[in-house]
This record gives structure tokens, C-alpha cells and sequence, in this order.
């Protein structure tokens, strides 16, 4: 495989089917939001599945390693990760069901058209804005905090993106949760499943995990908790089970 | 104490500063999720207090109980119910601070007034009314299914009652949360504290508390979660303190 490394760059092996990605030494890395998230959407046979805010690419290649999803698109703004991100599509050799597109997500519904996909799959930033205090061209920055889109872009692109029906699958943090939900039902797509995730049971939640259907009809149903250590300090069986499903191994 | 006991009542000692309960033996009886709300709010020193729909009584005794609230009034739908909360208010001797009224949450604001409580607690009905198989004139089914308010009519008072800044804090079902987040925004109670309740650390929240602030900044915490058992079998420490708090012996 003739695949180019730049400098500062490394190959990971996700040991999963042999898949592997390529992240920045001294960048951001996906982490357990991105495992979690690719575990936790619904994705069926057949299925055209858009991943919003892709980074490294780790959601779309995880989704077309375990799932028979027909296409998975990964839309980046950042030139620089797309690019990275295409060359590990073509380390996996799955360019046939894996895309990746350089674009701005609030441009996304006229990139691609409305109601197009069945999932959208998204970890997108998770900070507000905050007060100036960041290098808003760092490439960390920009994965971090709303720099280039909002909570709002998001929902709202994926709500028109969506087919009727279609499944939103997003991973987030706990404190916006106000937020999400207004903004998923401000933008018709309702709440149906919602996990948390615990460092441990006796911790607070650091991340949530929610599904929602667009037009979908009221139900939510709250998830048993997910602890990712035990009490021991050991990985959960629960998070064992997620790992050795989509990542062996990871940093 | 003069306190006559119709048929099929009985006084219950709650076991905290000599408080007492009036409940009928097969009726609706207070719960975990009463005990909870009173321990949940955040009551100072003169605040002015509601309770919509306060069934027994339950939460307004401990309220008056536990904190230096100036007043506390509970508002109760049923006669029935209304007269037996007065009963328990003479009971405890807190006439001077407890007022029980019979009457509808939905005219709440026109009965009391806008802008006239720091405080709302609630442990409203949790079921949406479903279709036709409830006795509408049963008590326990208007205690739990949403004959005679909704949610809605529930918040929406809430929200005209409330001092700017007040506090609403509430208990409910988590497969509700979409509709509370969504409703409390919506009449412009910003929530502020999230606590899901599990039964134990493996099972899934049944019981949710949160606090919002009318026109409150939005700023969400989520509190660590709370577990009614532990793994054992036996109360948890946190329901242990909060029962020594404020109900030291519970059915």
C-alpha cells in the first residue's frame, strides 16, 4: 500500500478487521466519543450515511468496517483533515463505500440535496464559543469549540439532510443537553434514545449518546447507564464489549 | 391534638421533627419521589412557596419542616385530598405556615397572582393520559395520569408564579425529559440542575429532578446521579442521609 505519511502524522491500527487510521502525533486524536458513537447509530443494510464534522475520518471508517452501509460521506471543513482523512479511506481500500468531502456543513443541504441520507452521524464540536481567548485557525480549536458551526447548523442541516424518518445519531456532552433537545425538536427531529456516560458509577455523566428520528413521533427512551471503568478502575465489561467490537486496542 | 381520622386513614409518623402525615390506607401514599423533591429544592430564609398539586401534603409539611421558608402553599385539585392535608397541616401545628387550597393549577395565576412565589415544587402527575382506560374519577389516577392538568398547564403556571429568578423544581420521569426540557424553555424557566435517580448503579433512571431558574442565563449542570440501592440490596448512603434529613422511617 502506497499511502503517503506526512510529517507529524502516524498509522494507527484500529485492529478491527485490519482498518487503520492516520491522526496527527501532536493533533487531535479520536478518542472513546468516536467508538461510541459509531457502536451506538443504528445502521442498516443498504443504508447512505453521512457523517457531519468527520475529522480524522475514525466515525466513517469505523461505520463501513462493521455495518453494510451503502455509502458513508465524511464532511470536513478543514482542508488539511480532509485530505488526511481521504488517505486513510484509501489505506482501507474502501474508497468504493467510503467518501470524503471537503465542505462547510451549513453548506451541506445544497452540496448534497435535502433528504438524502437515512443516518446522520455526528461528534461534532463541543464547546461554546467561548470569549475570544482561542486561535480560532488551530486545527484543535476548530474540532473543539464553535468556531465553524454551531449546535444549531448542525441539527438544522441534519434535520433537512434526513429523510423522513431517517435516524440522527450524535455524541455530546451533558451540559448542552438543554440545548440539543430544543434544538433536535425545534428542527423536527425528535429525542427517541439517550444514554449517558460515566468515568465511573459513582461519577457524574461526561458524555451523552442520542438518537432521534426526523418526524419522528414522541417516545424517548432513557438508556441503562454506560460506565466506562468499574469501581476498580478497570474498563466496564459494557465498554470491553464496545472495544473488542470496534477497536481492540486503542491509546 | 384533635384531629379526626376518617375510615380508611391512618397518621404516619415521618419521623422528623415530630412531623406527622395523614394518608388513606389504600389510596395514594407519598413516596421516595416526595421525599426527594424536599430534600432536592433549594429554599432560603423567607421564600415564599407553592406546591402545585400536593396531593397528602407530603412535600409542603417537610418543606415548612426542614427549612426557614416564610411560607409555604400547596394547591390541591381534589376536595377530598385538600381537606386531608389540612387535617395533616393542623396535625403538625404549622397552620402559621402552611396554607393548603383546593383548586385548579390551571387558574393558579388568576387564584394567587403573577409574580408571587420565589419558589415552585412539583411532583406532578408523571402519565400522559393514555386512552380511555382510566377511571377519570378515581383518586389515585388523578394523582397519577394527566386528567386534570398536563405538564404544560403545570409549567406554564409555574412560570407566571414565579418571581424573575425564581427557582422550579421538579420530579418526574425520565421518559418525559424531551417534553420538560422543551415546555420549561418554552415558558422561559431555563433548567438549571439535572439529577437522574437509578434504582441501583446498573439499572436505568426512573426518577429525574430539575431545577430551572424563570429567565434564567442557560448554564445546565448535571449532578452526579443517585442510587436508590446499592449493589447489595441496601439503601445507598445518599438516600440514607436524605432519609435521616428528612424521613427517618419510610414504608
Amino acid at each position: 500500500m502506497e499511502i503517503k505519511l506526512n510529517e507529524n502524522e502516524r498509522i494507527d491500527d484500529l485492529q478491527y478487521k485490519g482498518l487503520k487510521i492516520i491522526q496527527k502525533i501532536d493533533g487531535f486524536c479520536f478518542g472513546l466519543d468516536a467508538v461510541l458513537l459509531a457502536n451506538f447509530a443504528d445502521i442498516k443494510k443498504g443504508d447512505e450515511v453521512i457523517d457531519l464534522g468527520t475529522g480524522t475520518g475514525i466515525i466513517s471508517i469505523l461505520i463501513a468496517g462493521k455495518t453494510e452501509a451503502k455509502s458513508v460521506t465524511g464532511l470536513e471543513i478543514q482542508e488539511e483533515m480532509a485530505e488526511m482523512a481521504q488517505r486513510s479511506v484509501k489505506l482501507n481500500n474502501i474508497e468504493d463505500r467510503v467518501k470524503i468531502v471537503c465542505g462547510d456543513i451549513k453548506e451541506s443541504v445544497e452540496m448534497f440535496g435535502a433528504s438524502k441520507f437515512n443516518v446522520v452521524v455526528t461528534n461534532p464540536p463541543y464547546m461554546n464559543q467561548g470569549g475570544g481567548l482561542l486561535n480560532i485557525s488551530d486545527t484543535k480549536a476548530i474540532s473543539r469549540h464553535e468556531i465553524k458551526c454551531t449546535l444549531e447548523d448542525v441539527i438544522k442541516a441534519s434535520s433537512k439532510l434526513l429523510v423522513p424518518g431517517g435516524q440522527f445519531a450524535m455524541v455530546h456532552r451533558p451540559d448542552r443537553l438543554v440545548d440539543i433537545v430544543w434544538l433536535m425538536r425545534k428542527y423536527s427531529i425528535e429525542p427517541k434514545y439517550l444514554q449517558f456516560v460515566h468515568p465511573s458509577p459513582r461519577k457524574k455523566a461526561n458524555l451523552l449518546l442520542i438518537k432521534g428520528a426526523r418526524q419522528g413521533g414522541v417516545q424517548l427512551k432513557m438508556m441503562e447507564p454506560l460506565y466506562v471503568y468499574d469501581d476498580n478502575g478497570n474498563y466496564s465489561k459494557e465498554i470491553d464489549d464496545i472495544y473488542s467490537r470496534e477497536v481492540r486496542k486503542i491509546e
